[in-house]
């Protein structure tokens, strides 16, 4: 079947809008936000019937600016999977990634004026679950005026997203991909977490959240925290293929170890250091708290057998080799459970080095397996609007 | 053979020692320390002869008290591996275990008055090697006047001075026993060790390492690097069968999740907090790039053969499965140059599910392994003494 695509640029083109949402988005915890913004991107057409749109759903230092070139020449984080001609086809696909709420690139976040106080909410924004951010998703839907999502795609805290919509929507999407997630996190998860978290709180100018009110920042803090985070996305093996033991300062063989620098740790430092300028110390304290709490199956006695009884929708799962904070396992939990529950499922099992990284990163089989199954999507979409 | 045990005791005797050493110690740095003390324990009898000598080599965070019960009643770091049937048994072997230099139990280190300038030596005291390590419990040897050691044992930091003992005093033991060791470290743990650092040095209150002077002490930062070390020394699975996603206040199921606090982060919090009250900064951030540097094959040309050539020792090597720290894989690289090497080595791989932290813990394959090895050594000795 001949697909008849909507453009057919080369380039990705980058279509910004912000949006106020005036109905009230009550959260789990039960505060209600009147009304609240969120900040989003889209690429690529809708069609006629509105039927060719794809959620993306960021993880957790993620933000809305998925694919293409901003104003200063930066590409979107998932820029090598979504474009025209990509495995998340924008000649086929119209694509829609929100900045999520609590986060710090637009949305309504601690860095938001709270209208009640006149201050930033920082430290005082409510509590988030991922189920909130499905809502706030929903309503998005709501005023693009899309009834279905063809299909919603998330890679670690966004796959946990796209499993939610799954259960909580399921007349709302036709495809859930889940990539490098899993149903809730181990302790070891949970652990670097809060390691993550003390760092920030331990920072003297975290002034338990309320640093914007004192015109400072947690930077080291929240450099800290992200290194953690950084090295545990990593492999050892793509570690040690990236840096071995070589040495970006001083000589291991003289005496003078004292000026040794490894090129691992100037690494991990700049990207820590770069990370605390660009991210919000309070977003990154709610978010990872996010991935804490998840459990897909809380509210199904702890089954998630049950919980997926209650999708529609037909699922990919993907994991990758190297990956030890959402290993393989996790995944294949996520598919036993689908395929108890009598739905349709198909699994990738990649292999790469690259750790949880991957997810993000070039990966000739990954990109192949994507592409084909969103082909078969688009195909279905485009023999339904004949 | 029957083996004459010199004492029957059941409960293990400790002989507490501080000695200063005025044989001036030189540094691999180049600084030459002119006196220097050293604090240790003993257990067991030294015999007639002189041979039935075990040094024990502790790792990062250990110290001199090895076995039996301190003033206060607290059990040895390796209590359930040394004493009167034991598998380090004291009813045959005097085993001898220091506090290395550099750390904070008594012997000489950052907290120690540098005689020079009257004040602690803090963040100036020199930068230290294992080789330097190895080189002051050479000096405390020839102060007990034992000419060999029988054999000299050491887990993780500890199982690379085993190594060096062997390439650099081939004459002056019998079995070197390599524990969850590693030729050199991985970028990946140089990574965790920076990581750490950083923690300690962001700390207001490290002030550059002269928080002593300042009569104040970083342990919040000493705190957080413990927990990422910590951490990394358990296996995922054990933290998951220790905590799961046990709740230790609050409850999942209720809106508030702001008062959630799982199990395994109180428990985290408590053990970087418990470690902060006794342990140094500076003497944190020195071993841990003592780690950082060890390289055992520096001196022959990256080539650990040739390293393992000089040695003249029978080697035991062992590794446990969910160590992720230092891996079977580095064991079985330590073990494969022994025998290219054309040394004698044994080689055991323990089923645990602990991680790196099992050298310490109780199992009954690894008692048993290195149990029946170091009786063959005392049936040696016993054996040599007729």
């Amino acid at each position: 079947m001949a697909i008849d695509p909507h453009t057919n640029s080369i380039e990705t083109t980058v279509n910004k809008s912000t949006v106020t949402l005036e109905s009230p988005l009550n959260l789990a915890c039960g505060v209600v936000l009147a009304k609240y913004e969120l900040a989003f991107e889209t690429y690529g057409t809708l069609n006629h019937d509105r039927s060719n749109s794809i959620l993306i759903c960021h993880a957790l230092s993620g933000d809305q600016h998925a694919a293409g070139l901003d104003k200063n020449g930066k590409a979107g984080w998932w820029d090598h999977y979504i474009g025209p001609g990509k495995p998340i086809d924008t000649n086929h696909f119209f694509v829609v990634c929100p900045n999520n709420i609590g986060s710090c690139f637009g949305s309504t976040g601690p860095k938001t004026t709270n209208l009640d106080t006149g201050k930033p909410w920082g430290a005082n924004f409510p509590s988030l679950e991922v189920s909130d951010w499905v809502e706030s998703q929903k309503q998005l839907m709501d005023y693009l005026k899309i009834d279905c999502w063809s299909a919603v795609i998330g890679g670690s805290l966004g796959g946990m997203q796209a499993m939610h919509w799954a259960v909580a929507h399921p007349q709302k999407l036709k495809h859930a991909v889940v990539i490098a997630a899993a149903l809730k996190l181990s302790a070891q998860n949970i652990a670097f977490n809060e390691i993550a978290r003390r760092a920030i709180q331990s920072d003297i100018n975290f002034k338990q959240g309320n640093f914007l009110e004192h015109q400072t920042s947690p930077t080291k803090g929240l450099a800290l925290a992200r290194m953690i985070g950084h090295l545990t996305y990593l492999s050892d093996d793509a570690l040690g293929q990236k840096f071995g033991r070589l040495v970006r300062s001083g000589d291991l063989d003289s005496a003078e170890k004292e000026l040794v620098q490894f090129e691992v740790s100037s690494y991990l430092n700049y990207q820590g250091d770069k990370f605390a300028t660009r991210f919000d110390a309070n977003s990154y304290i709610l978010i990872t708290k996010m991935l804490d709490y998840f459990d897909l199956a809380q509210h199904y006695e702890d089954n998630p057998v049950e919980a997926f009884k209650q999708a529609q929708c037909k699922f990919l799962v993907v994991a990758f080799s190297s990956d030890w904070r959402f290993s393989p396992p996790c995944s294949e939990e996520i598919t036993d459970a689908i395929v108890s529950a009598d739905k349709d499922v198909a699994y990738l099992r990649i292999e790469s080095d690259q750790g949880h990284d991957a997810f993000l990163l070039p990966n000739e089989h990954y990109e192949k397996g994507l592409g084909q199954y969103l082909q078969r999507v688009a195909q279905a979409i485009s023999g339904a609007s004949l």
